[in-house]
């Protein structure tokens, strides 16, 4: 069986593929993988022609002031919220200069759940020049295995999202 | 035998515990190890007191326009160089407003080797209020391991930093 490693970098492969088949840059903005994303697209050699980087937004402080991700969507919608992984896409995107952007924000736990949004919860969003797309899941996993299913259930909303996509005019 | 995952929280863990002592804040700017710092640090529960996030600085564009790293340093040095270590490690603690900033740069292979750096070879630097420190190591891994390494080594710099310095006035 693969490991989460190996399961990791396939899903990395297989998107590096198909953004470089349409010759577009990509970069992350993560709170709760605090990088694991980035790790598995690191993971794949070659993989500096299309994967620009991306900002680790642990802390409230910097979704706002690295990523801007607008405080009153912070206020309004909570960290972890549909709003506020979308506008962390957006702004990884705008900050790094590259074509699609991707973002990951949840309560990985164990500690930090509530009533309405309990441990597990994440939302993520990827934002191309296509448009945009955002889902979210509740994981019942522990604190390291719900980083993996995140960080895995972003790259596939951006595998699905590139292929959709495969005839849209590229930027 | 503990897997690097393990072996990394492990670390992540002690240098969190130090950072938890000084009440001291800590973000990471990551070009080869791609997040890999981030990630085990964030496999840590409750690191977010102390880990505010970093800066996936994997382009050099990234390096130069979101780190804050000189042009002029990246090109009379290159990007794997001790001189841009630093300037990750100092970019990416001011870019995050927090009281610690630790860098990789580095070449994980198979590709991206030159006669004078190699693959493998990897610049780590912390910079805190205490003042800065920087290594090189060249590993002779491959691409996953010699990124598991570098990232071991950056926070075992860490690590050593803060018990070098802890009779040091706090900011």
């Amino acid at each position: 069986m693969a490991t989460d490693e190996e399961t990791l970098t396939a899903a990395a492969q297989r998107v590096l593929a198909l953004l470089a088949a349409r010759v577009l840059t990509l970069g992350v903005a993560e709170s709760c993988t605090g990088g694991l994303v980035g790790h598995a697209l690191t993971n794949v050699s070659g993989s500096s022609a299309h994967f620009w980087g991306g900002i680790i937004a642990y802390a409230n402080d910097v979704k706002r002031d690295v990523v801007h991700v607008p405080e009153a969507l912070l206020i309004a919608h909570g960290a972890v919220s549909r709003p506020v992984a979308i506008a962390m896409a957006e702004g990884v995107r705008r900050v790094l200069g590259v074509d699609v952007g991707l973002a990951v924000t949840g309560i990985a736990g164990p500690a930090g759940g509530t009533p309405d949004k309990p441990v597990g919860t994440v939302h993520i969003a990827v934002v191309g020049p296509w448009g945009e797309a955002a889902e979210h899941h509740v994981w019942d996993a522990d604190r390291l295995a719900n980083k993996v299913r995140s960080a895995l259930a972003v790259l596939a909303l951006l595998e699905r999202e590139l292929k959709r996509t495969e005839q849209s005019v590229t930027p």
